[in-house]
């Protein structure tokens, strides 16, 4: 880590400019705890994203404001009562979480209308989904409130990852990273798809992660097929399947997301090993072109082209690739995006910046992102190869795609199920850097997998 | 476990029982996923309770409703498009759906307003919390819609376990009871409260729990005196401290909640055991003590006079046990209730019947039950004493309590920070079973904890 303080002024700053207004007052408000429909049952608090951004703030209920002109970061503390601090604990003083976040003044929110109206803005800008109610009748019925302007701002900024958050998603990679590493070690066949997301979960939680950065996903065999599988309930019962492991913690509330696809075997079997050395050809073909000023979605086309070749080559795509590139074919194999920015949210926001719009096509039509590579934006890229029965019956009603397709080969690969590989890339000024290190080769894989059954 | 399928239809005769009526329909929907504000990052899904109870479903957006005079069972089924279904695998049939969860007859919930208006109802009860949207216009135009009767006939049917849930919570007991055991024979000085919390977390999963039954507390040393301590991210650096340890996993969607302290080093130091040995005398008089038709209020009050012997004992108070009783002075050392209902929900509905006001004194103010102990009701168990700062004050301040503590022996009990002992148990014909079988004798305790520095 570079830094112990979280660069809230900074965030705050940076957004400030994004806005292109000299004055006015920025106003933002964190998350609030949920319960369960007639219930007390919490749900998990996550921060407010955008506000986390710019205060670094776990607690909810909290508040927070800049005023432009002068520069001044306030923030707004949510009092605890001295019947509440016995079941949570003595908080930390106003002026504690001043210093602790990089604040250039705290007050409490009781205080918020008194002390925004004192700076006596001209304009005050909040996010649209923030509740304006704590400004106050006055403050609202004299000041033009815009909702729409910072949003934007906030989402570009939050697309540039500075070091401190690269800092934080490296680490977060490394954690996740790691706990897939004891998934390979320790899965033997009789196991369940249960015991290794609980034993992921288990293990980023234990090495400081939040929580989950998203519904882990661990799939064998023909579950892999099944895009958003998150049932994860079914025993590991054949050394020939591979099981899929799409699973990242949140680290001081950065994403990680991470998949990897291995043999529940010692090792790939013959048909696993084609279709996994193909993805694994896309994503370093991918990684390898992801460098500055090149188009996200040309990272697509590329993962489809290497795709193409090597379904080719093991037969399953016949003709000609122009051809096959032209009608889309890869799609029915990969139907979604090469992958999508990640940062606070798993997928982060930013990736389609005002005007642009989506690509009608299998695939593209999924892309996340659509957008100039530039250096500090921080991207997954994930191909995927999988055979689910009904785009693949999509695929033979179009006589166009069908002619491509050796429907005998993939009724051959049908129970390779699916692979996916996805690492976690910042497009640098030269390249990028991948924060994901976990082994992908195959002879790296089989290694650990021999350890499994040692 | 005794059944396979869920008792949805015999939920939904004895929740139309209690409601009273001979006619109408019962008409209840699921919950809906919901999503974190400005991101695509989904809550972590858990079903309503009263629509879990009556139905089983763990799907979200499903309905259902009840004929009351025919008794017939109807079942809802959010339909999957073609698209949808490539991302989340194929649903079964609506006759998969019928047969599965015990229902006579399943729909999909586009057809709920004409199957309820085939019935013709003269009435229809729904839960004020639900939206009756999908009932439709025409539907709500024409018949009476009931939002206050049907909460409590179910809220009541949910207090009686029946053998089903009875099941479940046990399972769910042993699993979670078995991981509380795992981390006492794992925890070493060193470590930081986040690993326990998240082998714990990886143990229950692991085993087929849906999620954490609530917020997991791993509170080590003083940490034990906050009573909702959630951060769970300090050093084990003391072999005198003890941890507390409440958690538990929630399993087919029935909470346990259980708590173990116990210490960090192989053996309880001697304040420790002083205190451990007080709050294990509190809840083994307790148990004892529950009983059909005795009332729960009295548990706690009992807890409390058990408590007070052993903090005279041990020279915390002094004076008249009557008067220490009079003027609630064990509530200030045991701030929080003798426990609560459980089921569906960790703190489980029915606590207050109807009429029946809290009682405004210290610890049974936060009593989360007030009721006649009958069969099949179950109960968490948990006395605790704590040395909370900000509460002692309180009892400095107050002299007819203040002259009952020698606070000189508080200070020498302070780094004790808390205990509790957490058990869950079911009201029987003749007394209590208790579900939860983990080890809490210091005998017990010392032998497992010797192990993790063998």
């Amino acid at each position: 880590m570079t830094s112990q303080t979280y660069p809230a002024k900074q965030h705050l700053l940076k957004t400030a400019k994004n806005l292109g207004a000299d004055t006015g007052v920025i106003f933002v408000r964190g998350g609030d705890i949920l319960t369960h429909p007639d219930s007390d049952t919490e749900y998990e608090f996550h921060q407010d994203s955008n506000f986390y951004y710019l205060t670094g703030v776990k607690e909810p209920a909290f508040a927070a404001a800049l005023d432009i002109a002068s520069g001044t970061a306030i923030l707004f503390v949510n009092s605890v009562s001295a019947d509440e601090a016995v079941w949570i604990g003595v908080p930390p003083s106003l002026d504690d979480y001043r210093a602790t976040h990089g604040f250039d003044q705290a007050h409490y929110t009781a205080d918020i209308a008194s002390v925004i109206a004192e700076l006596n803005p001209a304009q005050i800008y909040v996010l649209p989904h923030h509740s304006t109610t704590q400004l106050g009748k006055l403050l609202l019925a004299s000041v033009p409130v815009d909702t729409e302007k910072l949003i934007t701002a906030v989402h570009e900024a939050r697309v540039f990852k500075d070091d401190h958050e690269i800092a934080v998603m490296r680490k977060a990679n490394q954690i996740s990273g790691d706990a897939h590493v004891q998934l390979m070690h320790k899965a033997r066949v009789g196991m369940n798809e249960a015991e290794l997301r609980g034993q992921f979960v288990g293990l980023v939680l234990s090495q400081g992660c939040d929580y989950e950065a998203y519904g882990s996903i661990t799939a064998r065999g023909r579950n892999a097929a099944i895009l958003h599988y998150t049932k994860n309930n079914m025993q590991l019962d054949s050394d020939q399947d591979m099981i899929l492991v799409d699973a990242g913690g949140t680290l001081k509330n950065y994403a990680s997301d991470i998949t990897r696809t291995w043999p529940l075997g010692a090792k790939f079997s013959p048909k696993c090993r084609d279709i996994y050395q193909i993805v694994l050809d896309m994503q370093k073909a991918v990684i390898a072109a992801c460098v500055p000023h090149k188009q996200w979605e040309d990272m697509h086309i590329l993962s489809n082209r290497v795709a193409a070749e090597g379904l080719l080559k093991v037969g399953i795509l016949k003709g000609d690739i122009d051809s096959i590139m032209k009608n889309f074919v890869v799609g029915y194999f990969m139907p979604h995006g090469i992958g999508h920015l990640i940062g606070i949210d798993t997928h982060d926001v930013g990736g389609y910046p005002t005007g642009t719009e989506r690509i009608n096509v299998p695939g593209l039509r999924y892309l996340r992102a659509r957008r100039e590579m530039l250096p500090r934006m921080a991207f997954t890229v994930e191909p995927g190869l999988y055979f689910v029965d009904a785009i693949l019956a999509d695929a033979k009603a179009n006589p166009d795609v069908a002619k491509h397709i050796d429907f005998d080969m993939v009724a051959k690969y049908r129970s390779v199920g699916g692979v996916r590989i996805e690492d976690n890339i910042v497009i640098t000024e030269t390249g990028n850097d991948n924060l994901t290190s976990c082994p992908k080769e195959i002879a790296e894989i089989e290694s650990i997998r021999a350890s499994a059954y040692a």
